[in-house]
């Protein structure tokens, strides 16, 4: 895939959602925001999904300079992990910042950028 | 810009954050998640940073159809909306979708953005 890091997880969701979890904080990422989407689809609509969630990771320091850096990149932060269940699997995978602002042109974003998609590949590849 | 669609508020900033969330709901959009950053950044790192928030919207019909199309694409959601305080003004921004989501090759997504873009341009053009 071309705009994530992602790695199949041999045990259960809970478990990869706490190792998940540790490794963020390793990088320096506090979950700020978290979305349990298979309650919120079935509370809303009433739609069945499965186990899905996002966490919404943020490096303070990092946020701060892609936000001096470029007023209205808030828009595309935190930077989403999510752990789901996807054909009898568990998956986690991380966005890569760098792929999902390819449509900001701003070349001191882009060095934040490029140092935040470090971070998360190595969460990723913690797992 | 070319990520995002924007508007200056005349107001308060607390007014522009309730218009905002009103609009938002006339679309069908549920604010799921929201983050004051500048509390955040003052509580992480003891950083002085600007009035700035970032709303976390999601029209779960919109959602469920997104992530059936391409299951990684909670990497990418909800679609934020910031109220920020920029050089002294008030100013409501909204993500563009369609450019979020560009690094992502999926025929059948790219018509969920493209609804979800026009339901967030209305929201910004409203207030």
């Amino acid at each position: 895939m071309d705009y994530a890091f992602t790695k199949k997880w041999a045990g259960s969701f809970a478990d990869a959602e706490a190792k998940v979890r540790a490794e963020l904080q390793k990088e320096g990422f506090g979950v700020l925001t978290e979305i349990n989407v298979q309650e919120t689809l079935k509370k809303k609509i009433d739609a069945d999904f499965r186990p899905y969630k996002i966490l919404g990771a943020c490096a303070p320091p990092f946020a701060l300079k892609a936000m001096t850096a470029e007023p209205h990149i808030g828009l595309m932060l935190p930077c989403n992990v999510v752990v789901q269940e996807l054909d009898g699997s568990i998956i986690v995978s991380a966005i890569d910042p760098v792929a999902s602002m390819m449509a900001v042109k701003n070349d001191a974003l882009g060095k934040v950028a490029q140092d935040v998609r470090e971070k998360l590949e190595r969460v990723i590849a913690a797992l």
